[in-house]
């Protein structure tokens, strides 16, 4: 059976590309407006999983998409890390000295700033979409228009690039988590990831000097490695925090599994999220 | 003399009004198109602070602003806390049941999904600034136009607020910081702020399992209480991490001071960023 998994954004969005690599290029990838209707996807049957950013390397960590997941009964089952590159794309054809409107999302424009600043015959115009400026550009096909997208959204509508990574920093990195429901799991395609199993946890802690350091110590004297931690204040509790932690190990199996066993005595609350094949090291 | 704080986005940003609440209304604040030309700006001579968002409770931290500010010579001296209103707004004498299209960045738009989903009257449109936003709805004057942003833009441009606190979730803060020279320091106005300190750090350690349970260690056994922690892997040089730590305290008074020297035998590098009021406490 071809897996669905759901993603938020238009066809040629850098979430489905972060599916496709983690499911294989038969995946069927199915397309929602917000990540609300993308996490709700799975319970109505539309999907059976989905693909999330959670990180990026410059925006920092998506809290909302923390709490969507932490709201919902789905676990972790993989990652991936893509890099971000932004081309200037435009329909086939278009000569590049006769742009002269550049659509994108405002912060994929912000992210390309020096290139637009060089070129100040380009007016730089917002819309809700980087896949969907592409949509655009090569509807109108006006002859003067392009768009600041993937390379994916430019194969997907059949469109050029005309100038490729035009963004001001390459080191910008997104991560996406692979979720599906504990009863019927998803997992990545073999040859995705590395062997080495990482888990996934939110602690809540209440905010006494030196509780954070006691719940650390618990994987230190155990060898855990930590690959991930933040704390993100609880608001309307004020002093209360919770802490992502990201450890290399599997949730069911000791170290680990003896280590959260002592946690949860310790932590006011310690969820999985899962356990997965570690995606970060391979890129 | 007069003040003069640096801002990113037009007048009516949420960033002016962080600049005011920190600095009192007669503060010059002066607005800047990017964040790089804000940070800019001091050297420039054209502003003697910034005023910088730093953390948004569903965003995240905006690792980005830390990398300008770790490349500036600039210290944190404040900090303030401002929660994130969205308000429907439109030009004086607009009725609501005549509003069709309705302009706003689009993550702005994304906030208030569910408002704009009980409206399938209105077109939402996307723009480069909420507040820039007003300012287009002012000028068109069409009837049918309005905007999402705060309430101060709609104050500048005279314009009225249809509906208030249209975004679907209330618990939306962001952090912002004031930062300005080392050697022309900027504080923030007497009554804004706790009187207790805090210091933000930013530590370099080897990732070697429990590397950091030691350097929080120092910490805890000084019992200075940890206000955020966060981890960000160094692109470029895998299994290094940077963390981002606030701590309670003053960086040249013990024993934060002692601390921090033992923190930089035992870590590849520790930077104090700042010591400033504790600027979260007080809203």
């Amino acid at each position: 059976m071809t897996i669905r998994a759901a993603y938020q954004g238009e066809p040629g969005a850098f979430s489905q590309t972060a599916a496709k690599k983690l499911l294989g290029a038969e995946v069927i990838s199915v397309p929602f407006r917000t990540f609300e209707e993308m996490f709700d996807s799975i319970a109505a049957g539309s999907a059976d999983c989905c693909v999330t950013p959670i990180e990026n390397s410059l925006a920092g960590s998506i809290h909302r998409n923390y709490d969507l997941l932490l709201a919902s009964r789905l676990e972790i089952f993989g990652e991936t890390k893509l890099r971000i590159v932004h081309n200037l794309i435009a329909p086939a054809g278009t000569a590049l000295d006769e742009v002269r409107r550049v659509y994108s999302h405002p912060v994929a424009l912000a992210q390309c700033g020096r290139f637009l600043r060089q070129h100040p015959e380009f007016e730089a115009l917002p819309v809700h979409d980087t896949a969907g400026a592409v949509r655009l550009v090569v509807e109108n096909r006006h002859g003067c228009e392009a768009a600041i997208a993937s390379e994916a959204a430019a194969e997907i509508y059949g469109a050029e690039i005309l100038i490729r990574e035009v963004e001001d920093n390459r080191e910008n990195y997104t991560r996406f988590l692979l979720v599906a429901p504990p009863e019927v799991p998803v997992h990545p395609i073999e040859n995705h990831a590395a062997n080495r199993r990482k888990t996934s946890l939110v602690l809540q802690i209440a905010n006494k000097p030196g509780s954070l350091f006691r719940a650390l110590g618990i994987f230190a004297l155990a060898n855990i490695d930590l690959s991930k931690i933040e704390s993100r204040p609880i608001e309307g509790k004020p002093w209360e925090y919770a802490f992502y932690i990201d450890v290399i190990g599997s949730a069911s199996e000791p170290p680990l599994s003896r280590a959260i066993e002592t946690l949860r005595d310790a932590a006011d609350e310690a969820k999985v999220l899962g356990t997965y094949p570690d995606g970060l090291s391979d890129s």
